[in-house]
């Protein structure tokens, strides 16, 4: 069966809904492969749909080290798991880096209302001591000057995971539901109901 | 710095147990690699440690696409973020398949304690039509006669996650505090703290 509109953007908005009181439940864990061929998994927050797209906003620091895996490597797959209502989301796709160098003018835009969204807390960890080496001693560095609530830092970065299968599980029910969508050349979302 | 314990076991054991109230605090997230070279990542849950050993105790059905990702590569990535505690484990490490041709006694004597351990539900479901195919109609196969709960289904595995490995963030603190921890040759623990 062909749907014109992914199914799955209702299932997944229904979870965010009935999970709303639970700031977590906008957190997944996204996994990428490293230069070396192994395995990276981290937890990242939930930014949102680009515009009308379908296309899951995340924001990272280009120090981190998901930025180089995605250079070599720009697939992806998120793993969502929703306590409340009990269902995964598995999303497989790929991951595009819109970084301070970006010269489209709709992901410049994008990556600079991300950064305007974010709290200034947030905004100051783009100021830190670089991620993933040894403990910076001067504890001042991680108190810096609160940067431009306007003007996104250099190291600042959006990414965008465009989905290209979402397999669905619920794990209420007798037995459990899960269904699998592809996306399809013609832009419609195939859906396939599967054993669990 | 060198200890002789390691010190994330305790970090682990305190977060399991402030979160002792949530059953979904005992899943987490398993990261592979598929024979494509693509990232795969799915819930999965914590089954304890291997007698008094670091070994993470996972159990897995044979026809699930895991197995044939970690026969091609058996290196792994779980991460785990307890929302109650507000702290993440990203444990990097390598996995091993233990399926009804093992022919190590302690190994097997493992996976049968691991089976006679879980539900009869749970048991059962080791006996549903294939896992990730199309959906099977008659829903009698997805009610079969309940296993036994001394003898392991052939499909039963158990799937041990040796950690070389463990990035420990917690995200209370003003920063944050990240540890990284690497398992020596000798089998002792380093520990570094990190920039978050």
């Amino acid at each position: 069966m062909v749907y014109k509109l992914p199914e799955w953007r209702s299932h997944l908005a229904g979870a965010l809904h009935r999970s709303r009181a639970k700031p977590h439940s906008r957190y997944f864990q996204l996994a990428t492969v490293s230069p070396e061929g192994l395995p990276k998994n981290r937890t990242v927050v939930f930014r949102g749909f680009l515009q009308s797209s379908n296309q899951i906003q995340i924001i990272t620091d280009s120090r981190s080290d998901k930025v180089s895996q995605i250079a070599q490597q720009p697939a992806g797959e998120i793993c969502w798991y929703f306590s409340k209502t009990r269902e995964q989301f598995r999303f497989s796709g790929n991951l595009l880096l819109i970084d301070y160098q970006n010269n489209n003018s709709e992901l410049i835009d994008a990556r600079q209302a991300a950064w305007q969204k974010i709290s200034d807390n947030a905004r100051s960890q783009f100021a830190w001591p670089k991620p993933g080496t040894t403990r910076t001693d001067n504890l001042n560095l991680f108190a810096p000057e609160i940067p431009s609530d306007q003007e996104p830092l250099s190291t600042f970065c959006l990414l965008l995971f465009t989905p290209h299968q979402v397999d669905h599980l619920q794990l209420r029910g007798e037995p459990q539901n899960r269904c699998l969508y592809h996306l399809q050349s013609n832009g419609d979302w195939t859906i396939e109901h599967i054993n669990p």
